[in-house]
């Protein structure tokens, strides 16, 4: 950790953000423009995300498997929105073993056409619907204007894949993995977000719906953090696709596809962090619970350190993932910045005088100062107490980062409006019934995109706040990362 | 299942392989040559495999993190030997974003080159010292003889890296390395190998020692199954990564790296497999246990199904990975033979008479016919017998295998008879001290080349079976995959 620590958030939030993921260790730049390392304590958090993740999926009926990183040129043409859509994007290895080859291979930027070139071979009747495939891969998208975790040339993430016999099917599905999403998203992540459709021209390319979770940050801007889609037939006629029903008659088969990336880690640091650097929630954090063991004189040292490393076993066997800072060269307060800046919940402070009683220091991560200590808790009953805090700590960020998001939503009734609060950094709500030209218009003048028609809505029917036509949905506008 | 099952082994081994992947779903071919579908089955396990090492691995210390999929074509140049092994395996990414790149990116076909480039930026003094890294990934060689798991264009692995301050750290760290392979491979996959240290000419591109473990496959064919890399100074002197030591003097890290792939999947297919189809050790089974439901009369089919679920939740709660089959349009006899090709280690068959006993009947798959069967196992005793079998069958498994392994390695004392055991298709193990060419002529001439040279010797020395020189070492030909 560098002396400086961090740029303030109120400064410049870029170059704290940036700043964060170097002090945290999270990530470095690759060789190759716009590709990231994740770096080991960057990953961990990346491990538990695709644990709470998977467990779910799997809990949903959902198995993994593994398609290839190679896809022939030809396949993404298939399917023209798709093509149209990530043409612009591609990596093309057009070079194997030394020799040219005949058609150049695209580094899937997404899996949907290959997918479907094997459920073409894979799904012959009713009987193998649905299936329910899920795989964890790295994606290629060759993005010019890059930043660490939320936009990188390659990325981690887990895309789902699945094919039904029935559009209703795939909708239910596409709703229900979205669900999951969030689900997991306020849960583990505890980063609350609005939950609804994306219109038209926000839309997967190749999609016939698609719904997203949007967060908020820090600095307020909307994050696209999980994204779900009823792909409709579109794959299955591009691929021919088809299976017999159970009256014998082929048809094409109805797919979903959903994904979510290392870009949400980026959300995690965005939602939470604070000028101290990262502040995890429990249940992503790679490390919940720091022991700090503090002696002044030398014969302190053996018994403090015997106390730190009973406590730590303790915890450690209570199942609680658990650190003990062993140095012994640096002082007690640059421990305490230095796993702050890691954003560890829960650091423990163990002396001489806390040995006497056996007891310790509890001090919350989210909670600055002497508020957010506890002092003299009983050693003995540590497992309980500190995991009884990491269930307070996990729902206490996920309160206060809801109500940062709920008071940076404003109605708007104009486009003056909307201006005003887009303009302000905030999200605006209004009733909307404007076209692709309309939407694209705001876009172009506010820098604002419609980030979804949420799917809680109010009561209506209202009239658009740019057209004045009756509108039957709000939407919500929003600059986004 | 197709009906006419797989091809016998004695018949035609290569393609007894291809149908038990076929039949058992493991993997399917990509539409790009050379390159495979991991099927939900075949993914299973390798999720299982990947459990038992992540599990060693970060008990000896290693972190995960993540490395780019694309390095600069200018850093495979940058050390002589691995340049050489990999130039003609490369694929080569010519254009990004539609645009020709100034220097084309390799897909990397394994990341010594892009981790010095971050060891040297991360690595400053002995205190950042050992640094224990590993990453899971895909690769990409570009090879023209492929085959399903053992040699694919892409294929899924893990890498570990590391770097320590002296030569003595990374020597011991590359043979702990080796160690905790061969501990995962006997004791996880039930196959039995011999370890030892590569010949000069069979070494990684790059490193100073290799060591490998070799497996007997079905045929006797050797699979190299896992290797540990000693890396000496080579890519550090390469890439310049340097750190202050205690004395505050320059000098260069000492490296490792290490790799076990999806390759081993294909070794556990083939090591333990048999003409009704894959036979799969416990502790990698997707399932270790199916319950196959038997009734005759409609009347019987409630209870017997309740009891069969019964069965399935009390084996599932005790941790047991438990399927229950279902179906309702398949013969039990059918069935059997489904969830043998599957290599489902334990059958439990239940019907109306075991029910009223309150007892089922128990089906080893590495056991055949009435000799693997258990009758009148009390239901009420199930997760403790099934627990206990499993354990039995898991040892079992490599007991049978490593007689397979010891009763096919055959002491050499001539070049005539090193050739007569491995035209017969077994391994010869003779006193070794020729010479690279001696090495490469024995190659050509019979097929065989040296699998290691094994760390457990004969007392000797004795005279080279081929050049009758004073040898100290023994070593081990055959012919491999």
């Amino acid at each position: 950790m560098s002396e400086e620590g961090v740029t303030p958030r109120s400064e410049d939030y870029s170059r704290w953000y940036l700043d964060v993921i170097r002090e945290a260790e999270l990530a470095d730049y690759g060789p190759v423009r716009g590709t990231m390392i994740i770096r080991p304590y960057g990953y961990a958090i990346w491990e538990n995300i695709q644990k709470g993740l998977d467990r779910r999926f799997k809990e949903t009926g959902h198995q993994n498997a593994y398609f290839p990183l190679f896809i022939p040129y030809s396949f993404i043409q298939k399917e023209k929105q798709h093509v149209e859509g990530f043409s612009p994007e591609l990596a093309l290895v057009t070079i194997g073993g030394g020799k040219e080859l005949e058609e150049p291979l695209i580094v899937r930027p997404t899996s949907e056409t290959v997918v479907n070139h094997m459920f073409t071979q894979w799904i012959k009747s009713y009987r193998d619907l649905p299936m329910l495939l899920n795989q964890w891969a790295n994606v290629v998208r060759w993005e010019m204007r890059t930043r660490p975790f939320l936009r990188t040339l390659e990325f981690l993430w887990q895309e789902g894949h699945t094919a039904h016999a029935s559009a209703e099917e795939a909708e239910a599905e596409a709703m229900r993995m979205i669900e999951v999403y969030r689900d997991f998203s306020e849960n583990d992540g505890a980063v609350p977000v609005v939950v609804g459709r994306k219109s038209r021209l926000e839309r997967f390319a190749g999609a016939v719906h698609s719904y997203s979770m949007e967060a908020m940050m820090g600095d307020k801007r909307a994050l696209q953090a999980g994204t779900s889609h009823n792909l409709g037939q579109n794959f299955a006629r591009a691929f021919g696709t088809q299976f017999l029903d159970r009256d014998n008659q082929l048809q094409y088969i109805c797919q979903t596809s959903w994904g979510l990336s290392t870009r949400f880690e980026g959300a995690v640091i965005m939602v939470h962090g604070d000028d101290k650097g990262l502040i995890l929630p429990p249940r992503l954090a790679p490390i919940q619970a720091v022991v700090v063991p503090i002696w002044r004189k030398d014969e302190e040292k053996a018994p403090v350190m015997a106390g730190a490393e009973e406590i730590r076993r303790v915890l450690a066997d209570a199942g609680i993932r658990t650190n003990l800072d062993l140095d012994d060269q640096r002082t007690p307060g640059w421990k305490f910045n230095f796993w702050e800046m890691k954003g560890v919940p829960i650091r423990i402070e163990v002396g001489p005088r806390d040995l006497q009683n056996r007891s310790c220091v509890l001090a919350r991560r989210d909670v600055p100062g002497k508020e957010g200590k506890l002092v003299g808790v009983p050693i003995d009953l540590l497992p309980d107490r500190v995991n009884s805090l990491l269930e307070e700590i996990q729902s206490g960020m996920l309160t206060k980062a809801r109500a940062f998001l709920e008071s940076n939503i404003f109605d708007c009734k104009s486009y003056g409006e909307l201006t005003e609060i887009v303009s302000g950094g905030a999200w605006a709500r209004g009733w909307w019934a404007g076209s692709d030209g309309d939407e694209l218009r705001i876009k172009e003048e506010t820098g604002a995109t419609v980030r979804c028609i949420p799917f809680e809505q109010p009561s209506g029917p209202g009239s658009c706040f740019l057209t004045g036509q009756p509108a039957a949905e709000v939407a919500i506008f929003a600059k986004a990362y």
